[in-house]
């Protein structure tokens, strides 16, 4: 290890790192040192290596051979290039240090500034430039040398700051004198000696080793871990420290501080955007006593500063092909550069930069493609609570479907609809919803579920609809007796305005202003580059002619997946569902399915009109029966009051529906008697819908439309399963063809949903023609995990990172993954030309659609308001793979 | 094809085929031409290959080219071996013609006898013989083809021959006089005629190709494809088809028929076994009008025919080493044998069959170990219905527990308690069971449900105290308002006697009377031997030292699994559990669980004790705590009383109650909250169960026991679950031998028991020093299939061959064997001394050992009663994988 290099210098005569060495240098070192490279005025210094770090760590806090004397070198270099003395009386050299990591790990590590400040050296100082503001920086830096170093709490000096202040009758720091100043100093020390056992340290040396300790400590404090666990960044990456001379913009009028991005961060124009203030240090910025002024105003009041910034930004943007964050300090007229880095944007000005900066000929369309995070996209598509407002949420659950929503709460969807045909708008506030519930949340602005995850039926359902949901906010309580609810302290009533924030799971009390993105041209533009890279088709999960369309005009190219239980919902179908299901007799079920049948194949018909030209992928029912029939719960209540109240006729009928319903109850209904299961046991089901789509794709077929109907299978797990069904449906379709005196072209696959199925898709593939991986279910049994239940303890195991993501939002690729590499693979060995698509939720969520790319999948299917994001992951996946 | 060899020719002077071409000539034919090669007497013929079968059924349901010549060829030689002559008037050659598969299928297929017979052949025998035997034989014959080749109902000819019997006012057919029968042939073929259109077939050649045709046909009626799927037969194996020359016992007095064992097929004792009749037909014994005598009679009557079959017997035995069941006739005075085979016999003679036959020389030990069927030996370890009861069940449930028992009707746990301690025999008849029941269901007789499969709580508790249990039995409906149920007409009440029988799952009415089959020497010689020979070591899954001791009564070498949660279940336990339950602070959930420490320790302590020298491997908490408490329907019922009756303390009480059930409840429990979640969640209650096994360790550990815990982990499926909980075991483990002063040797694994366990086994395997697959719930997650709720489609999905077997019963082993492959496989890849078992109920099932056994297990687990079971089929799997 002896000859490897730790310590990097950067200054205006040699500078040893680039912006190419982020990993060793971290993000702000790397691109320190390509600023210097470029000529761009930085305050000179050096980095301490990531490695040091990592090997601090390893080596039970000790330095590595050969640092010292690097940290020595280096220390050297730097009093040659500034002419200052570290540690020397006279012209001290006054250091800043200051973390580093790959990644910007906001507000999360420590700094020091002002050091090598000491009861001497503050006086060369305040002769150089001038007492107060000599003192002022002594104090600041015991106070924080004293935080970050000797872990005294930064509210003990506040206390004393806070005395002298109420002594002299001050409000502001900067009202106190120096000589006010000089007693804090002393009595700041007077607190460290308490507190530590030991004068504050005067050896400089001794202060800048102990900081680099206190920087690299802050790599592991509790706050800096779970914050890489929530970002996944690895904890062996370790961060790198940055030591600098200080820059003053509190030296005079000629002096201040600013920040700026070099476009519009908010909108992408292509202006100039930042403030400043002059006479001050980057916390007054924040502090917000004096307002900042807007950066054109710097052009008035030092001209040849500004021409030198307004350079500097164009040779950044040139130079890193980004819009660039930065920071600068004027010292008594001269600029210096403290920090570049990419800059944070809106969804909106991602994609405005990104288009804008190929047009300009500055990137290529692919460069432009990588600027947008297609997860981003999100945020163009829905309403949104305007930025400016300021909120406080009462609660906090699962941000279940992106959006903001404001409306009256109410607690049935009967009442929802009631509300909304008078006119209101209104959030649907429930334990949990069922399907009978769709009516309630078509007409609700916004869906507020107690119990239930990420892809609770809530969830799915707002997602499809594209509309609001907060689920799993379980701090609620719900009393439906007295038509209110409570959460922390508060009450809200039926008719109280409230809104959510779908996007943060926020629950916020009253009407909160929202703003609606405008889906501008240039996103269009952006998908338009992506579907010329991307090689995976998108599709969207839709069962509404509306859904459909919705998701044409965001560029679907088919359906990957229409659940055809979602239409035996409605209200003139349900009591018809019910009949069948009631029906003991196979006669009497087929009776209610004549009726049915009709109403299908009107579906059908409209789904396959919006889907003109495009593939229609049908999945025939899935849902265990006891789903159309009314909870046991609500019949035993109506049950025992019937028995007070003596109407035996009416009980009568309750009891032969609760028994129906006692007997069709299930202990576990995700694995029960549901999919191919119902299909199988029940073939008359299947053969009306299967009846229903060939009569509406002949229909279609005699005005000429040209459709190719899929019909899918759903929870196959043995190949014998999906031949029976097969069978059938060939037979029925058989039928159809030759009544309406039609041929069609078609495909029978099915959903690859439990793992049995993956593991033996080679015996599938045999009959299926296409496959399409449920990952919602298929998560769920590879896991052994009910995505209803999981809310007990999925958000801990999250939090404390023992599962990396909520593998309900993105496919768990080291388990759910491998399974679907092996159906993949097993399914194509028997019929190479096998069709392979993913309909979970997953088909919208950016990793997951990268991971189907590289599985080989033919397509994604995503809901409506996801295909956008699934378009731009989809090119994502080729550019990342040509890397 | 036209070189292949169709017919066999079998005769005195030349035998084509041998017992080895079982395959192609059938288990009957093969056997006939074994005994021509012996030089035992039989009526000569040939055999049709089950090629013939396949390449009926591969064409269209027509003969392969030259099997037409061959046929020709063939009967020429039976002409010239008999010189009788087939369709000559003079001398007729008659025929019987069989089916016979490689493997018997009684009752399945059809049979034709005295084939040839026709208006001028029944003259000739006539003559021969004698005018009432040839049309009795005549009438006999045109019956059974009627009714097999051409599908004319038997009761069609039964009527006719009842009218006859009406008319001269006779009983038996016996009684019928040559005139009649006459007179009977005449309608029949008159019946033949009106039925058909044409007459009755009188060309033999033509009556031969058609009875050939009809028992192929036979091989595909329903009842003969069903009963393949039931026995796992394939369909493309055919039959064969026997021609044989007729032979008659009916000859006279000196005529006779008989079937016999070469030993005692009850008791296996080495004594000629049989019975036969003197001038009778085969179905004449069937018939029972005449009481038949038992073999030794015959050698007082026929001394001569006595000691040639007695011989034969004999050599029958050396030269297929088995107990043989034979079939002979006695033709004026000749000796004939129709048939021999392998004589089916029960547990306790095979046990001493096969023991003794290596006790005589004939056979090897490991020739012995495979003559008994592994799950044989279930019969010998309960007690049965005694077998020569005549017993009518009025309905019929799953066999779920083996056995039978009797007693009286009981419809709670606790009044079965009860009225055990009053000195009643009780079954307890549950809709279901719950953990809450194990008490009444410790003292019951057998246990009845009527919801719930195999694998069911009843099931498996059951199977665990070897108590009979008849599960799943949907037909009856309880009352329990009543104290009564009903089920197929019949009513029931509370202390009305009722029996069952867990083997068959039939549900009897009233006290049936039970034998007990003794557990002999022999069987234990055999396990001893089998023990020799196996690889697989053999556990036991059992939490109670009872279990355990029954467990080593049978040769357990270890528990493989000990459910914790069982123990939670105790009387003085689950007010404790509940209250930690219900706590909502996590020092009360301390306070509790300091209160069953000891309890679960003097568990712990009970079950070492027992299992000296033994592993035991104890699984920590499984179950979702909201199974410790009562259900939500009974507190709602509860609820709503209280409510109308105004007791507002005892009204809050239940509302606390259920408001906890509420928030414990699941929509899918098998994939909830459980197993290690509910260890990381609230890790207290495992820190709890590891102190208390270490606590019983060391302080046995003190007394002189060597204890090496297994402490194992359920559901993990991550690793870093496995790690989480691993990490807080061993702190606990450490904490406790150093306060004890004892160190232990001890394991912590894990079980495999999800799919994404088995498919990421090699990251688990670095930090798990064992696994134990849990293939009950591996195989609920791999199909997606919850056990208790399969019954509404599993049943159907076996009976129509959808799925060849309930998986529960026996390892899927194209699906959940293959994760369990991947499992063993990728575990032994991180570390390859990694200590594999299985712990479900497979454990104790044959087929699933002898795949445990060549995936490279170490051990299997299973309930005690299955432990002998387990150590046979461990032993067959070695010597079948030797064949």
């Amino acid at each position: 290890m002896s000859d490897q290099k730790y310590v990097y210098f950067f200054g205006k005569n040699k500078t040893e790192g680039n912006a190419g060495m982020r990993n060793l240098l971290g993000g702000k070192g790397s691109h320190l040192a390509e600023m210097a490279n470029l000529g761009i005025p930085v305050p000179p210094g050096f980095t301490i290596t990531t490695e040091v770090c990592t090997a601090y760590y390893n080596h039970q806090q000790h330095y590595p051979d050969g640092f010292e004397e690097q940290l020595a070198d280096q220390l050297k270099k730097l009093e040659d290039e500034t002419g200052f003395k570290f540690g020397n009386n006279s012209k001290p050299l006054l250091l800043s240090v200051r973390s580093g990591a790959r990644i910007s790990m906001p507000g999360m590590m420590d700094t020091v500034l002002n050091l090598g400040l000491n009861d001497k050296t503050v006086l060369e100082l305040a002769e150089e430039a001038d007492e107060r503001f000599a003192y002022d920086c002594y104090r600041r830096f015991i106070n924080m040398f004293g935080d970050v170093v000797l872990n005294i709490e930064h509210k003990e000096f506040e206390t004393i700051l806070d005395a002298k202040k109420a002594e002299l009758n001050v409000t502001n720091d900067t009202e106190l004198d120096t000589q006010a100043l000089k007693d804090v100093v002393e009595k700041y020390k007077t607190l460290v000696k308490e507190k530590t056992g030991e004068d504050f340290p005067e050896d400089p040396i001794d202060q800048l080793r102990k900081s680099i300790n206190a920087v690299f400590d802050s790599w592991n404090t509790k706050r800096a871990i779970t914050y890489r666990k929530i970002n996944h960044i690895p904890d062996d990456w370790g961060t790198a420290v940055n030591v600098q001379v200080m820059v003053y913009g509190n030296m005079g009028e000629n002096s201040g501080t600013g920040v700026a991005f070099t476009r519009n961060p908010s909108t992408g124009e292509r202006t100039f955007y930042g403030e400043y203030l002059m006479n001050a240090q980057g916390e007054d910025v924040v502090a917000g006593i004096r307002t900042p002024h807007p950066i054109e105003t710097l052009k008035q009041e030092m001209p040849e500063v500004y021409d030198q910034l307004d350079d500097i930004k164009e040779r950044l943007e040139h130079h890193f092909k980004e819009m660039e964050d930065v920071e600068f300090t004027i010292q008594q007229g001269k600029l210096y550069m403290l920090q570049t880095r990419t800059g944070k944007r809106t969804a909106a000005a991602a994609v405005k930069i990104a288009v804008d900066m190929f047009n300009e000929g500055l990137i290529t369309r692919e460069e432009a493609l990588l600027k947008v995070e297609p997860e981003q996209l999100d945020q163009l598509l829905h309403p949104m609570i305007d930025p400016n407002e300021k909120v406080r949420s009462i609660a906090k659950g699962l941000p279940a479907s992106p959006g903001a929503a404001v409306g009256k709460v109410v607690f049935t969807a009967e009442h929802a609809e009631e509300m909304f045909q008078a006119g209101d708008k209104v959030i649907l506030v429930r334990n949990e919803t069922s399907p009978e519930d769709i009516g309630g949340m078509h007409v609700s602005q916004g869906i507020l579920t107690v119990r239930g995850g990420m892809t609770s039926h809530a969830a799915v359902v707002a997602r499809g609809m594209g509309k609001c949901c907060v689920a799993g906010c379980g701090a609620i309580q719900i009393d439906e007796d007295n038509k209110l609810f409570r959460v922390n302290g508060h009450t809200l009533n039926e008719g109280d305005f409230i809104t959510l924030n779908g996007s943060t799971g926020e629950v916020i009390v009253g009407e909160v202003k929202l703003i609606t993105p405008d889906i501008n041209s240039k996103m269009e533009t952006l998908l338009e580059w992506a579907d010329d890279v991307r090689i995976l088709a998108v599709r969207t999960n839709a069962d509404t002619p509306e859904d459909s369309q919705t998701a044409r005009d965001f560029g679907a190219e088919g359906i990957g997946l229409c659940r055809t239980e979602h239409m035996f919902f409605g209200e003139d179908r349900i009591p018809i569902v019910q009949e069948m299901i009631l029906t003991e007799t196979i006669e009497g079920r087929k009776e209610a399915l004549k009726k049915l049948l009709p109403m299908q194949r009107g579906d059908f018909k409209e789904i396959f009109k919006v889907m003109k030209g495009y593939p229609v992928t049908i999945r025939l029912l899935d849902p265990p029966l006891h789903e159309f029939l009314p909870k046991h719960d609500e019949l035993l209540e109506e049950y025992i009051e019937l028995k007070a109240s003596g109407d035996s006729n009416k009980l009568n009928e309750v009891q032969v529906l609760m028994r129906r319903v006692e007997s069709l109850h299930e202990f576990n209904p995700m694995l029960g008697h549901r999919g191919c299961r119902l299909g199988i046991t029940y073939p008359e089901i299947y053969e009306m819908q299967v009846r229903a789509i060939f009569e509406a794709a002949c229909e279609l077929a005699k005005d000429g439309y040209d459709i190719v109907p899929e019909v899918m299978i759903p929870l196959v797990g043995h190949v014998n399963e999906f031949k029976v069904t097969r069978e059938s449906a060939e037979a029925v379709a058989r039928q159809v063809m030759d009544e309406q005196g039609v041929e069609l072209n078609y495909m029978i696959g099915t959903m690859i949903e439990l793992p049995r199925a993956a593991i033996t898709a080679d015996e599938i593939a045999v009959s299926a023609e296409f496959f399409s991986f449920g990952t919602n279910d298929l998560t769920q049994t590879t896991f052994g995990l009910s995505r209803d239940d999981a809310g007990k303890f999925l958000p801990y195991y999250v939090e404390h990172g023992i599962l990396e993501n909520d593998p309900f939002v993105a496919i768990d690729q080291q388990g759910v993954g491998q399974l679907i590499k092996i159906g993949v693979e097993k399914g194509r060995s028997t019929r190479p030309e096998l069709k392979v698509g993913i309909c979970g939720e997953h088909g919208g969520e950016p990793s997951s659609v990268i991971f189907c790319h590289n599985a080989g999948l033919d397509y994604v299917s995503c809901s409506p308001f996801r295909v956008p994001i699934a378009r731009l992951a989809a090119a994502h996946a080729v550019l990342k793979e040509n890397e």
